[in-house]
Formats: structure tokens, C-alpha cells, sequence
């Protein structure tokens, strides 16, 4: 058998993987004497041990022999790292590259530099231990396991040239998002889309256990990945040359087999593309590969005490001198100069410029990124004459702009579902593209296409993990889902949102698209499926993030929701959450009124109130539903009280209500007070859990004064209204709030309680007897008038 | 070849299966004319039409044999129901062998029961649409898809005699955490556990899109079905009797195969049990199967338009004569008598009493719920002679106690943890019990066993879905986990926490144990590992659940974290969240002092203070690192302004700052008053996200002198004590803090400022220069000193 790599190749690429392998030992210990030019010695360590060894020496070997593939196929290839505690190794082969050097001038390709490179790992104003933003080449950092394939297969969508490689570690492999997102291979179409190899590397042990899928018999890992759809090809053992010989034929076949594949995908067409049997590596090599054998008598290579440091201790000589062994088994003297130069017989294996997976552009996305060709998002406006004239399904109208805005942008957007897109009322998109389906077809089937754009699989996280892919690489995106259920992917959004965090201040890595949420069937309207669809808490968890990058904002009609979406698909390095419901419901504002109050974040709707500058009680609303309870609440009020003087005061950018120190889309005081009054009540309305409110409101002088209502964790199967009444949001309770709070009607109170009672009790007896809510209640017509 | 059903029994069961399909259709349709004796007209059907019918058919199908099966094999058997939306037909099946009257005596099992049992169906003030805790059996809610497979297994541990059937739907095996616990079979051991059928059911389509298993080739499926470890039998086709026959068959083998199994396992004992090969079923059969074939010219049997209700609307006579046809299809005269009562000749199919599956008592755990043998926790106690006199692990210290809670409970209770009980230093507990194995053990492996007691997946999803199961069927356990990736589980801690709500109130379903959380490598160590590791937002998440069910303690040392574990086990019905480092850290309350805190919830600690009753500043915090910080702060202060007064109160309980209206544990506001004054400064140094501590407190007479630091989302790899200077908690900033807050300090303020500075630039200098803290700021010894 011809064996694929040279003899004088493989002696080369091996002693790129020891340079490699070197230079990650040297960044978890070291803080001096880098080229081992003196004897080691304690004060050459580091007094604080930090970073993993144990999976890093398997991506630097997969790393050098990606770079002999790509130099040898002119590939444009990046790499995902799902293990991404082994940062040494990311950073150790983009310094070899020389991408490490262009992107932070001062690690010098030099002793010097080395010696900074090693002091600088896992250090104090250094940087972090893992595949961090500030590694060049990533887009994951993989800290929280399981998005590394979800991630590879959003970056290669729409990305014809691109070759993603994604490790996959196998203690990642037990996550669910990491099983499931083995499925993604359903949804890539090998005409329009790059191609993703995955390597599951079984190094056996997690921090502390063996790992399920390097245990299991080898004919159960095969039928698994068959099952997944891939054809694996085994690669196992831990002697260097064979292993070099076998993993550099397993990843020529591969590489031979995806040109293959999408020659013959693209000789057809994407429309007409079938999904092929994509090939896959299992690359099996000991944890701590090069490592150490044993420490202090315990055996270490091979086994989970690799995975972290495995000199953990220099109490002793002997680990100092274990220490330098280990560093000298690679034979730093053979690989860099006297100069701390990394010799030319090796370097020249890398691939050069953008070739250099370092300095892929596709892994800096902000570097490739193109603003949308928008539609202009008045051509969808709502035509609403006066406020409350009629009723529209938002989300609905929401879907014809969004149509436009793929057809205009058919190789950069996509629209992401859990098989919600047309739950949501988003169906029009669909009549510019289908939705992707690489399976079979049949029948019965609608808008299915494999050359669809929009993705729907039934996993949140696969929906998010592929967005986030796709926009980390310079695209664009809009992610729709149920409001409840975006909790699945709370840990995902988190380390996005960490990841714009750390970003933002980084030169060298431009702004990206903005990631959208657009939560639809929220907590209001779940009144058909029950308790275990209404949780609006996603706004709690999404403002605990850096100010600088979360949004969220709370259109109460479509022409709001359309001014919202036109500005947050143009935004950049945000994360911005709208929410807004799907059920037909009262529209407010015509377009250009809308524009003006999204503009403002929050306003005074004159229209709506009546007394002019001296209200009684302010009416405040964030969200649609809770705005139309508000409007009920005072067409009741005008009622019960004719000479009543009413503030409605409607807010869209949650955020406003912030100070401007804690936020920037903040409002000032003078303007918070101008809105919300210094001494008046407010009754507040709100979509979400109240608790928020009070957090946001806390400093501002009329705060002991707001009283707010919102979803206080009540429901079922129910109406509507009776969703409302259930937590004390609904009109009858907001009259009655605001009527206990205005002094001057102290005397009202005891018969506005009366009429409360009695207003719930008709409402529940007509709820119980016909199982829906009261026609005219629930068709009640928003009657404006004149303001006092 | 022989049928497995007789002609008779065939005929029988159809009969069975015909009533629960015709009771499903009643309920999602009818308010009244239950039997059809009158032609259906429009007045008989609902207004609002809610419900799932495209699953239902197919659950109902595989009652209706397993009911077979448990009569003819006397079989212990719980059914878990992935695709939970199709409960009409739970509902059903429950109605028909009796549970359901049992449980719901005004459902009777008459004509008049019939008639409510349609009408309460998704009906305002009636049952849930879905398969909810309301429903007898069920013990899966199954609205938020994804957990039936891991429920199942957790009801199986420890249960040798139960067999858990558990229906995987189609659209939720895309799920994350449903695709990674199909390896939980890995975890179960054949000797000492019960069994697990999971019956994969293909109906082919969600709401709005086929499904990746339905639509991959047969062989895939095959192969994906035995990499995961199983032995899949397939069942597919629509016409009934080749149906009936198949199932029934496939059925039995897989029964006699778990009795194999088990029985071969059973000989050897636990400790010696071998992973098999267990079967599984997957049915194919027709979404909506039975119901109508066409409505308005479109396919709806076998089609997704099947999902919810076929029939939406009736607008026309055709559509009431459509309904009326379909649900005459099932030929109720034959199935019930003329008092609506079902014909013996097929009710005596049903299993009796507790062998129902809407009866059996493990489906309502509370039933079999035994309080744990608890040792005495004070036997752990870490000697405190002094406050700060010296280090301990927390953690460490309550895996001594975790080992001897579980020697006492060999049978009920696990120890769950995603890799993790190591790292969170819980070891000691290996000493009791290993950690359960069942997939290949190699020589270099330590503490695993088939007969293990701890449970290490590296998937929070598994780990928490294990402990529901286990929970919701009777035991105890404790789930330990890294503080920030316990996000991963937000969703599924909110469908327990909705669970317990909802039952807490249901007379027939008694409490269970809590859900325990040990959140530890917290936020303020993970100072190694990174910012993608620092996230305390999981309290936030949790505070927005029902005030009845929350808890959240945050010990400050050793003593303090066993004395509210013990609590915590005790406890019942409640979701339980301790936060605790493992870190070497200062310990300040002997076991007493720490009990007499933790039950208080919140105290002045006295010895940390001086100056008595009338404080210059209160000094409060909540978890253990802010604990250091602010007694650290203390110090300094103390050397700053000799003469300044000093009360230090540390919160334990985290809902004893609200009030006892929004929670059980809130203090009145004396108490609170008593704590924090009415009007003095309080720097406050919190754990987590500041924000909540406003949330909590907004009402307090002195909140406005409330002044919060805590995690404001800086972080990176660095120091412990640099994490606290990135997000301004450190001692330096809470002494400025103070400083600054006390009126008749502020012509000291400046020197203050100054000499602030000079400590931080003195903290970065050396942490830039060594990669550590400064020792003599880590190792501060606090000192008590006399109050003044």
C-alpha cells in the first residue's frame, strides 16, 4: 500500500505538530526562559496553573495536517473547535502561521514573542484559556460544550467554496445540542452550501469520567454515524507514523469525496439536489497525546487526569525536571532557531495569507459582512386611520416585509423556526423561499424546497446554534419562536451575547449582524396550549447582559413591530428581542406616528388620555396585550369617572426605562419625569414578569408611585381575557388600580370594588357557560374623544 | 404464521381502541349530545375548537395493547407520553378502565359523565389541553418537548419491577435533550433497575413540516436506532387488523426480551450486570389516523393539516355532517350502553386497581414517598472556634454529609451531576456509592460501577430529566452543577416548577421531594476557566416562579451550607437552589451560630460589627465570596476610620428580603427594618446580578439607601480577587462605597478616592507582574475585635 505522506513530508509535518505541541506545553507553564535555552527552573513556571492539556494535542495534530490539505487543495477552510479548552492549540498554530503575530503585533515571531506568548496564556490582563474571540480563527469559543456542528453548518450555509471542519469533542458529544445537531446534514444542500467535516475525536475521558461514545462497541459508534447519515472513517492508535499516514488518507478521501459530492450536486442544481451520505472522521487517540506517562506514579497519558494540567505541583525537583523533559521530548532546538524563530523547513508547510485558517476571513465575519438590501418598510405599513379602527394580525404583516427582505438578500438571510414560521403567521415569506428539506419529499408536502431559505427543524437550539453560524461569518438572520420555549436556548444566547461583549472593544474583528429574536405566540396568547407555554421570563434573563448589546422592545401594533424589525435588521453587534403576537388585535398607530414613537422608545399617547398635563394617574403599557388592557381599562374609567384626567404612556424600548448610565437607549430623568410624572400614580401594565419594572424604574423620583401588573406565573387552558384576569392584568383590575390610587376618589372606591366583582363575576359565568370570552368585551371598540 | 391476537381478543381491543378514539373526538369537539342520540347540530359543538387530534389516535392504539399486555403478564407499568399534546387521548383511556372517575368523582361513567368529560376539555375552569398534571397517570406534561425519554428513565432506576413505556413523538426526537437520552441506557442497570420501552411513533409530520426520522431512509433509521443501543422492531402500515396483529407481536417480543434480560442480569446481581441490547418499537402509522380522510378538497389523515383539529370550522352544514360521520365511524352504539356506560364485553379488557396505568401509584409519587434516613448533620460540622480562625471547602465539607445521606438511602436517592461531582469537590461520596456504568470500564478508571449510585453525564439535559423521573415517582436526589451552565436546564427547571404549582393544590397527588440544586464553581470561581463559565442568572430565572415553590440559599461557609442542605432534603414540593463555592475559604459561624442563621434566613452578624444600634453604615451581603469581601472591607475600614460603626448582615435566604405577602419566607417590614435600618447607607455585595436585590427590596422603607454591587458581566481568565475588582465588589470599592455614604465621612472622602486607587493599582500591578493575588490581600486573616 502507497503510503499518502512522503517520507521527508511526513518528517516535516510531524515536527510541526512537536512545534505545535511545544508551544502549547510552554503557554500552560511557563513564564520565562521559552526556548529552554537554561536549565528549567521553578522561577521559569508560572505559580498559577491553568489551561487544558488533554485535548490539545489531537487538534494540533487535525490542525497540521489540515494545513498540508489546504495548501495541497487551495482550500478555504475554517475550523470550529468544540472542545475549545484546548486553546494552547489554536493559539500555538496560528503564532506558527504567523496569523497570531499580524493580528497582536507584540508576540513577536521572536524569543521574545514566545516568551510574552507563553507568559500571556491564561494570565492576568493576558488572555483567556480557551478558543476565545480573541483567538484568530475562531468563532467558537466552546466553553459551554455541545454548538460546535450547529455553529460549522450555519458558517458553511450559502458558502459554495467553504470547507468547514468541526472537532467535535466527545465529551461534548453527550450534550443534546451536540446530538441533535448531527441532523444539520438534513438541511445543507451540496450545490448552494460548503461542505462540513466533522472529526469526532474520542480521546476518551471528560474531566473526570470516560466518555459514553468511546465505550460503546465500535460496530454501535459506525451504525450511529450511519444512522446520522455520515459514512465514518476510522483513524485510531497513538503511534506517530502510522497515525500521520492513516489520518492524512482518511482526510484526503474525504476531501476527494465532498469535491465529489458537489461536483455532482452542482452539475444539477440546488433545486433538484439530493442529500448525499456526507463522509465523517473518527479520529481515536489518547487524551494528553505526547503528555507525560505517568506522574508521581499514577498513569496520566491515555487516561482523565490529562485533561487539565498534569504537572500539577513543583513542590520537588523531579516535577521540574518531568516538566523539562516533557518540553525537550519535542526537541525545541530542531524547530526554532536561535532567535526563537520557527524554522522555514517547517514553516513552509503552512498555508499563506487568507489561506491560513488564522486569518480565514469567514471567521471574522464582520470582515466580510454587507448591509441587507432592505425594502422600505413603509410599503407594508398598516393603513390605520384612527387609533383602534380595526384589528390585524402583526406578525402577519410583519411576514410580508420579511419577504421582501429575502428576496432581496437570497444568498445572505435567512429565516430561522422551530416549525413555528407559519404558526407564527410568517407564511408569506415562503412565497420567496421554501423552507430547506434535504430529506425526502412527498406529496402532501408544502413550501418544502432544498433550495429553501427558511430552516426549520424542530430544535431551538439547532435554530439558534445555525444562526449564530451564519452570522459570526458576515451574513444576516431572523430567528422567530415561541415566546416560552426560547428558554431552551438561554445558555446559547449567553455565550453569544458574551461573545459581542468581548468583541465590541476588538479592532481587528469588525461588527457583525445584529442576532434577532422575534418571540411571537407569547405568553398572552397561549391561552389554548396552557401553563407550559406562557413564560415571558426570556426579558429577564436577556437584561442581564451587557447593556451595550442586548435590545428589547415591545411593538403594541404591526406598524411598530415593522419600524422595530426595519431598524434591528439593520443594527449591528446587538442582540435585539422583539416580542409581539400573532392574534388579530387593535392597531394604534399609523406609520408615520409609529416611526415616531419606536424612534422615541416610549411616549405619551395624547390621544389615548384625556386632562392634558395634570393627570390623575398615569396609564402605562409595554406590549401589545397588555396595551389594549390599558386602552379597555380607560374606556372604563371614562365611564365610571366622566371628569377623570388620564396619561396613557406607551413603551416600546424596554430599555428606555433604564438610566442612562445603566443603559444607552436610557432616558433621562427630566424626560422619564415628563412621561411618567414626579407624584402622579402609575398603573403599568406589563408583558412580562413585574419584578422587571421595578428593577429598571428603582432610581427614578416617582418610583415608590408605579404599581405594576404583569404575568404573575397563573394559567391553563383558558380565554384570553381570562388569561388577563387570572394575573390581575385585566381592564376591570387596572380601573379599579388606578381609581385606588387617586386620592380624590377615595370616596369612589368602595363602589368601583363593587363593579370590579361584579364585572368579574359576568365574566367568568359567560366564560365557564360558552368556553370563550364575552363578545363584547373582547370586540370592545376603542372609541377616541376629544380630550378635556 | 400464528396471529398474536385471537379473533375474538382482535375484535375486542378494536373496539377499545375505537371508544378512546371516539371519546378523544368528543372532547376536542362536543359540549353536549355526547352519544349522538340526537342528529349533531351546530348548538353540540364548541365554540372554540382546542386540541391535538394527530397524535392522539396513535396513543390511544398503544394503550390499548399495553392495557393487553399488563393484564396478561401482570405487568407494573407507567406510560410517558413525549408527544403530551395529544391529551384527549390520556383523558380518554383514563375515563374508560375508571381511573379517571376515581379521581374526578363528577366525571361519572354515565351519559351525563360523558357529556362534562367533552365539555371540561380545554374549556375555561375545566382540564388542560395537554397531558397535564391534572391527568391520572401522567407523570410528563410533554407541552415543552424533549424529556419523555429521560423521565422514563429516571422512574426506572430503582424500580425493578416497573416497566416505563414512553412514547418518543417524531417532531420532539429533534430535540436536543430528547437525541442524547436515548444513551441513557447506558446508565441502567438490567439487575437492579426497571425497564424502559421506548416506542419511537412516526407520525410523519409536526405542525407545519414533516419530520427528519419519518422522512430518512428505513435503513438509517435502523442503524441510528442501534447506535444508540437498542434493537429497534417497526411496526408500520394503517389498516387496522395487520396493524393490531403486528403490534401486539412486536409487543410481545419485546416484553419476553426484558424479561430475559432482566432475569439473566438478575442471576448475576447488580454489580456484574452487563449493558444488553434493549428492544424498542418504532411505529410508523398515519397522522390523525381514523379521522377524517379529506375537509374542503385537502388531505388531512396522513397529513401535518391532521396536527390540531382537522375540522376548524363550521360554517357549513357539511362540516357539522362531516364531524357527524367521523365520529359515527367508531360505531358508538355498539361501544356504550343506553346509559352512556362502556359495554363490559370490552371495559373487562382493562387492567383492575393500581395496575391501570391512570392508577398506578408510581405515576403519583407522592404516593409512595418516604422521607430519607438522614444522619445528623452536625456529625459534619466544621470546627469554627473563632470566625475566620480558618479555610475550608464547602463543598468538600457536605460531601462527607452527601456520602452518609446516601449509605442510609441505597435505594432512593441518586446524586446527579454533568461530570462534575469531582470538580465541585463531592468525592467523598464515592466512598459510599460509584458512579453508575454500564457501558465498558477500562483498568485506568476510577469509582465507576453498574451498581453506582451517582449519576455523570456531561448533559445538564440528562441530569435533569433523570431527577424529575425520579423525583415524580417517590425518591430523593441532589443535582450538583457549574452555576453557569445550570442555564442549560432554564426550560426544564420552569416545566418541573409549573408541575409543582399546578399540584401543590391537587388533593390527590401528594407532595414530592424537592428538586435540590448545588450550584457551585460559581460565578466568582471561574476565574480560571473564563468568562463563558461566569453567570449567576440562574437566580433571577428562579425568582420568577411561584414565590410557594422557590428557594434560593445562599450559605456563606461550611457550617451554614450543611445545615440548609438538611433542610433542603427534608423538604418537600419546592424547588431548592444553594449556591456555594468550593474553593478554600474562610469559615465564620460554628454549627449552631449556623443553624440559629440559616433558620432566621438573615441576621446581624454582631461579632463582625462594632458600634451596636445606631450604624454609621450597614454592610450587607449574600454568598460566600461577597461574604469574604465585605468582612475584608470591614478590616479596612476599621483601620481607615477608627471611630466608625459598623453592622454587617449577611442574607442566607435569598427570598426573606421580600415581603411575606410576595413570598412565604419574606420578613415583615420590622424585621427588615431591624436589619437594615430605616435610613441608613447599605452597601449591599451581592452574588449575582445586582439587579434582583432591588426587585426584592423596592418596597422597603430604606430602599433608596440601598447601594448594590454584585456581577455586572465583567470577567475573563483571571485572579479571584481581580474578578471582584473587574465588577467593582472588591473590599477597596465596598470600603470607598461606605465612605462615600456616610454623611459625616465627607471631608474623608478624597483621601478615600486616593487611597482606593492606590490599592487597585497596587492589585493590578502585582497580579500583572505574578499571574496571582496578592498574598497578603488572599490570605487576610479577619480578626474580631471588641464592638466599641
Amino acid at each position: 500500500m502507497t503510503e499518502t505522506l512522503s517520507p521527508d513530508l511526513l518528517r516535516r509535518m510531524h515536527a510541526y505538530w512537536r512545534a505545535a505541541n511545544y508551544l502549547s506545553v510552554g503557554q500552560i507553564y511557563l513564564r520565562d526562559n521559552p526556548l529552554l535555552e537554561k536549565p528549567l527552573g521553578k522561577e521559569h513556571i508560572k505559580h498559577r496553573l491553568l489551561g487544558h492539556w488533554g485535548t490539545t494535542t489531537g487538534l494540533n495534530f487535525i490542525y497540521t495536517h489540515l494545513n498540508r490539505a489546504i495548501v495541497e487543495r487551495d482550500l478555504d477552510m475554517i475550523y470550529v473547535i468544540g472542545p475549545g479548552h484546548g486553546g494552547p492549540g489554536l493559539v500555538a498554530h496560528t503564532y506558527l502561521e504567523g496569523s497570531y503575530t499580524e493580528v497582536y503585533p507584540h508576540i513577536e515571531r521572536s524569543a521574545a514573542g514566545m516568551r510574552e506568548l507563553f507568559r500571556q496564556f491564561s494570565w492576568p490582563y493576558g488572555i483567556p484559556s480557551h478558543v476565545a474571540p480573541e483567538t484568530p480563527g475562531s468563532i467558537h469559543e466552546g466553553g459551554e460544550l455541545g454548538y460546535s456542528l450547529s455553529h460549522a453548518f450555519g458558517a458553511a450555509f450559502d458558502n459554495p467554496d467553504l470547507v468547514v471542519t468541526c472537532i467535535v469533542g466527545d465529551g461534548e458529544a453527550e450534550t443534546g445540542a451536540l446530538a441533535t445537531s448531527w441532523h444539520s446534514n438534513k438541511f445543507l444542500n451540496p450545490a448552494r452550501d460548503g461542505a462540513v467535516l466533522p472529526i469526532l475525536h474520542l480521546n476518551g475521558f471528560k474531566i473526570a469520567n470516560p466518555t459514553v461514545l468511546a465505550r460503546i462497541e465500535p460496530e454501535e459508534l459506525r451504525d450511529l454515524m450511519r444512522g446520522y447519515g455520515y459514512e465514518p472513517h476510522f483513524v485510531e492508535g497513538h503511534e506517530f507514523e502510522p497515525m500521520h499516514q492513516a489520518f492524512a488518507t482518511a482526510l484526503d478521501h474525504c476531501l476527494d469525496e465532498i469535491r465529489r459530492i458537489q461536483d455532482e450536486a452542482r452539475a444539477g442544481g440546488a433545486e433538484t439536489a439530493k442529500r448525499p451520505r456526507w463522509p465523517m472522521i473518527v479520529l481515536r487517540s489518547p487524551k494528553g497525546w505526547t503528555g507525560p506517562k505517568e506522574v508521581d506514579g499514577k498513569p496520566v497519558e491515555g487516561t482523565w487526569r490529562a485533561h487539565q494540567v498534569p504537572i500539577a505541583k513543583f513542590d520537588t525537583e523531579d516535577h521540574v525536571r518531568l516538566l523539562e523533559d516533557w518540553m525537550k521530548s519535542y526537541r525545541p532546538e530542531e524547530l526554532f532557531d536561535e532567535r526563537g524563530r520557527f524554522r522555514e523547513e517547517f514553516a513552509s508547510l503552512a498555508p499563506t495569507g487568507r489561506r491560513r485558517m488564522g486569518m480565514n476571513p469567514h471567521a471574522n465575519g464582520g470582515l466580510l459582512l454587507k448591509p441587507l438590501h432592505m425594502p422600505h418598510f413603509r410599503d407594508f405599513a398598516e393603513q390605520v386611520k384612527t387609533p383602534g379602527d380595526h384589528k390585524a394580525e402583526a406578525t402577519r404583516v410583519l411576514g410580508r416585509f420579511l419577504r421582501e427582505v429575502m428576496r432581496q438578500n437570497m444568498q445572505t438571510f435567512r429565516l430561522f423556526g422551530p416549525d413555528e414560521s407559519a404558526s407564527n403567521r410568517l407564511e408569506a415569506v415562503y412565497e420567496a423561499s421554501g423552507k430547506t428539506w434535504m430529506a425526502d419529499i412527498e406529496a402532501v408536502d408544502e413550501n418544502l424546497s432544498p433550495a429553501g431559505r427558511v430552516m426549520e427543524v424542530l430544535s431551538e437550539h439547532q435554530c439558534q446554534g445555525w444562526l449564530e453560524g451564519y452570522l459570526l461569518t458576515g451574513r444576516h438572520g431572523f430567528f422567530s419562536c415561541y415566546e416560552a420555549f426560547i428558554h431552551i436556548i438561554d445558555s446559547m444566547f449567553n455565550q453569544h451575547a458574551k461573545w459581542l461583549k468581548v468583541t465590541r472593544t476588538m479592532a481587528w474583528r469588525p461588527p457583525i449582524a445584529s442576532l434577532n429574536y422575534l418571540l411571537s405566540s407569547h405568553v398572552w396568547h397561549q391561552d389554548h396550549n396552557g401553563f407550559s407555554h406562557q413564560d415571558p421570563g426570556f426579558i429577564d434573563h436577556v437584561a442581564n447582559k451587557k447593556s451595550e448589546i442586548v435590545r428589547i422592545y415591545l411593538p403594541p401594533d404591526a406598524n411598530c413591530l415593522l419600524s422595530v424589525t426595519d431598524h434591528c435588521l439593520r443594527s449591528r453587534h446587538y442582540v435585539n428581542v422583539i416580542i409581539a403576537g400573532k392574534q388579530p388585535d387593535w392597531q394604534w398607530l399609523d406609520m408615520e406616528s409609529a416611526v415616531r414613537h419606536c424612534t422615541a422608545g416610549a411616549g405619551i399617547w395624547e390621544w389615548a388620555g384625556r386632562g392634558g398635563d395634570d393627570p390623575d394617574v398615569v396609564m402605562a403599557c409595554a406590549g401589545d396585550a397588555p396595551t389594549v388592557e390599558v386602552l379597555a381599562a380607560v374606556m372604563l374609567l371614562r365611564e365610571y369617572v366622566p371628569d377623570i384626567r388620564i396619561r396613557v404612556v406607551n413603551v416600546v424600548d424596554l430599555m428606555s426605562l433604564e438610566t442612562p448610565d445603566e443603559h444607552p437607549h436610557g432616558m433621562d430623568d427630566d424626560q422619564f419625569d415628563d412621561l411618567f410624572t414626579r407624584d402622579k400614580p402609575v398603573i403599568f401594565a406589563f408583558h412580562g414578569y413585574p419584578g422587571i419594572v421595578h428593577r429598571l424604574t428603582y432610581r427614578r423620583h416617582n418610583h415608590d408611585n408605579i404599581h405594576v401588573r404583569g404575568y404573575k406565573e397563573e394559567g391553563t387552558t383558558t380565554t384570553a381575557l381570562d388569561m388577563m384576569v387570572l394575573n390581575n392584568m385585566d381592564r376591570f383590575q387596572l380601573a379599579l388600580d388606578a381609581i385606588n390610587r387617586i386620592p380624590r376618589l377615595e370616596s369612589q372606591r368602595e363602589k368601583a370594588a363593587q363593579r370590579y366583582w361584579a364585572d368579574i363575576e359576568r365574566h367568568k359565568l359567560y366564560v365557564s357557560e360558552h368556553g370563550q370570552d364575552l363578545p363584547d368585551v373582547r370586540g370592545w371598540q376603542w372609541k377616541a374623544e376629544e380630550t378635556a
